[in-house]
């Protein structure tokens, strides 16, 4: 047994051919291709390539597309579920309840050829969005909404969220946003789902692995996080207090630094660019103002502490995009779930395909 | 970046002073305590010891036993949701819906203070067998069964799934089962676990990523599998040819091989020696003699074919012990996480006190 790398940092577990990072040019690609040349496809698109392993063409994506579609509806009983409790249920653990359920409906579950893993996907992509919003809903007893045939992925999410059809550009900011989330390499809920992927268990139980290690704070549950900062520091005059103590107290703020990358990342940087645009359409920029102001105060703190900057990273601009949205900080989670799903598939089959078990050492002290 | 071993063999993940496995000598310790010393005490002692560190003197066990009695009780509304789907769910997915359900009844849920812990962890321990048993009384619709104070942990789930109270044989047999089951190092859902806690997700996500693990069936899903085998199998005239097609065929033989140990599972050992007790106690030999022949047949063959041997592992004599114990196969995987819980639980401690965001790289080809 060798030298330990504390949190496996650097250390290669496995080969992909899903993504490419590389941390210090600030670079992410999906199958081969930037992920400044796929944001403009619609998610499905994305979906497809992850899954898949090409970019789809017009016949590929739009039987794709209808496919999805077709399997938006959820079984109501799947919501009915989480009525049955008393008090408030954190929406990704009620999410985490309805897709365990969503597999008790799937006669196929426990089927594992190619076709039935094929069924399985379009059912997880296509109802992910579904019950994010019924859920939602239920907890302020409202009636779920049907989904809607001719819009896409993310702004039909919207949609059934609210119940109003979103702007060409908050449509667009939803698709953006679920391209940008559904796919980083062996993050750690990736990684968790391909070792319950490599004892051959289930894409259902896989997936689910996977929403249990997002939700941590540390992980997607940081898009939370931001949020929740937003709200607590207010306005800009709070900004430095509030970073100064914070560092003093050796605290994390949410939104900054990263395993891997080590400059500015790359989806950080377009998720600003839709977070001003956003703030625009919007007529007040507030928010973006505030954001750019600590993503300052913090480079520089950074920079005089340890001779060296801190980046925001995919969870800090897409929180100020949700903030735009009037998406609640409960649902920000759930909603990095909805895009990542796609990259989680791609990776479980991957793993089914040239599997062996996952199964390190630990040292004994 | 360095070179990549597949399944992550050999590569020391994480420092830890839960458990030790010497896999040359077929050594198994937890907390510094060899197995063969604790399969003598009671599942709640070892529990306790996994999850605090040291073996419990008498006033702290019989504290520990009484918070887990008082806890056995389940809410009704646990299984009611399961019976929400018309057809047969699979005893392993029902356990982890009903977990996740679990979480949604405790307030505490959401909370990470040590005294929250330590409640969730009471919680989670005392109702795994308590939601096993009456989740499988539920499948045939009958009524759950009130669990029995006066009884052991093993033996009251003998008792809650049955309604007979187990003969001292059995319970011992189930007894040693949980313990036997209960901790193995960084095994592939214990892991998982790891790496959910890792990110600072709460108690109960990181031991559904264990229960999702868990169910595939080059983990603990084999045992299941060892069970359905031996029906398969059926008599002794039918092992050899069983065997041979199974290896001509590549095939893994289910309960058979492991990553760590080179040498007999010292776990194997113990269960075979239980099923042995247990099959006399029947009167009726015959599936013990079946997988005596089974691992006789298995061990010279790899000695012919790859000049070394072949050697059961935990999953192996432990379906033997089950099947005496009149449990159906389909409740394996589920009675295994019973056990587990106290490994996942101690481990997911472990990684809280002192944490690091366990996220390694992938090599993209
Ligand atoms: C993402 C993250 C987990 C990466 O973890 P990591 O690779 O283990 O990074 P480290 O903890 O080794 O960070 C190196 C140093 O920078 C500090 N640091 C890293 N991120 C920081 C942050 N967001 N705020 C304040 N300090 C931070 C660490 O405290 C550490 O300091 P130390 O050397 O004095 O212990 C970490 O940056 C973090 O927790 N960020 C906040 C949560 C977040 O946004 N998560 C979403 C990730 S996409
Ligand atoms: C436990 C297990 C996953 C360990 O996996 P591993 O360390 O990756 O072992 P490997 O796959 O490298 O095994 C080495 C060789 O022995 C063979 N082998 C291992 N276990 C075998 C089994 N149970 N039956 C037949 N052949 C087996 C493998 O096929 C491999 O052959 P190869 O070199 O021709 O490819 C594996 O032994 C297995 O799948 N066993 C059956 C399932 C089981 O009982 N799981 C419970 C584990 S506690």
């Amino acid at each position: 047994m060798e030298e330990m790398k504390k949190g496996l940092e650097g250390v290669v577990a496995l080969d992909t051919k899903i993504s490419y990072i590389d941390g210090i040019q600030g670079i992410l690609m999906y199958r081969g291709v930037k992920i400044e040349d796929l944001v403009d496809l619609p998610y499905d698109a994305v979906s497809y390539l992850l899954i898949n392993g090409k970019i789809p063409n017009e016949s590929e994506l739009s039987e794709y597309s209808q496919e999805l579609k077709d399997n938006r509806i959820i079984n109501g009983k799947q919501i009915d579920v989480l009525k049955e409790f008393d008090f408030g249920v954190e929406a990704l653990d009620g999410l985490r309840t309805a897709i365990s359920c969503t597999a008790h409906f799937d006669l196929e579950n426990n089927h594992h050829s190619p076709d039935a893993n094929k069924n399985k996907t379009i059912k997880l992509v296509a109802k992910f969005p579904t019950i994010v919003a019924a859920l939602h809903r239920a907890s302020f007893d409202k009636e779920p909404i049907e989904p809607k045939d001719d819009l896409s992925h993310g702004a039909n999410f919207l949609y059934m969220l609210t119940g109003k059809i979103p702007t060409d550009l908050e449509a667009e900011a939803m698709e953006k946003d679920l391209i940008l989330s559904a796919e980083h390499e062996l993050n750690p809920s990736t990684f968790s789902l391909r070792i319950a992927a490599s004892t051959l268990s289930d894409l259902y139980s896989a997936v689910i692995c996977g929403l249990c290690t997002l939700k941590g704070p540390l992980h997607g549950g940081a898009r939370k996080g931001v949020m929740d900062m937003l709200d607590e520091v207010g306005n800009i005059e709070n900004a430095r207090p509030y970073v100064l103590n914070k560092l003093e107290r050796k605290e994390k703020i949410m939104g900054f630094g990263h395993r891997v990358y080590k400059t500015y990342d790359p989806r950080a940087r377009i998720y600003k660019d839709v977070a001003r645009r956003l703030s625009i359409e919007n007529g007040d920029t507030s928010w973006f103002d505030l954001a750019e102001e600590l993503e300052n105060i913090l480079y520089h703190e950074f920079v005089e502490i340890r001779g060296k900057p801190i980046y925001p990273n995919v969870d800090f601009y897409s929180a100020v995009v949700y903030k735009y949205l009037n998406i609640p900080a409960e649902l920000a989670t759930s909603i990095f779930a909805m895009g990542r799903v796609s990259g989680w598939i791609a990776h479980c089959m991957e793993q089914y395909a040239d599997n062996r078990v996952i199964r390190p050492r630990a040292h004994f002290v």
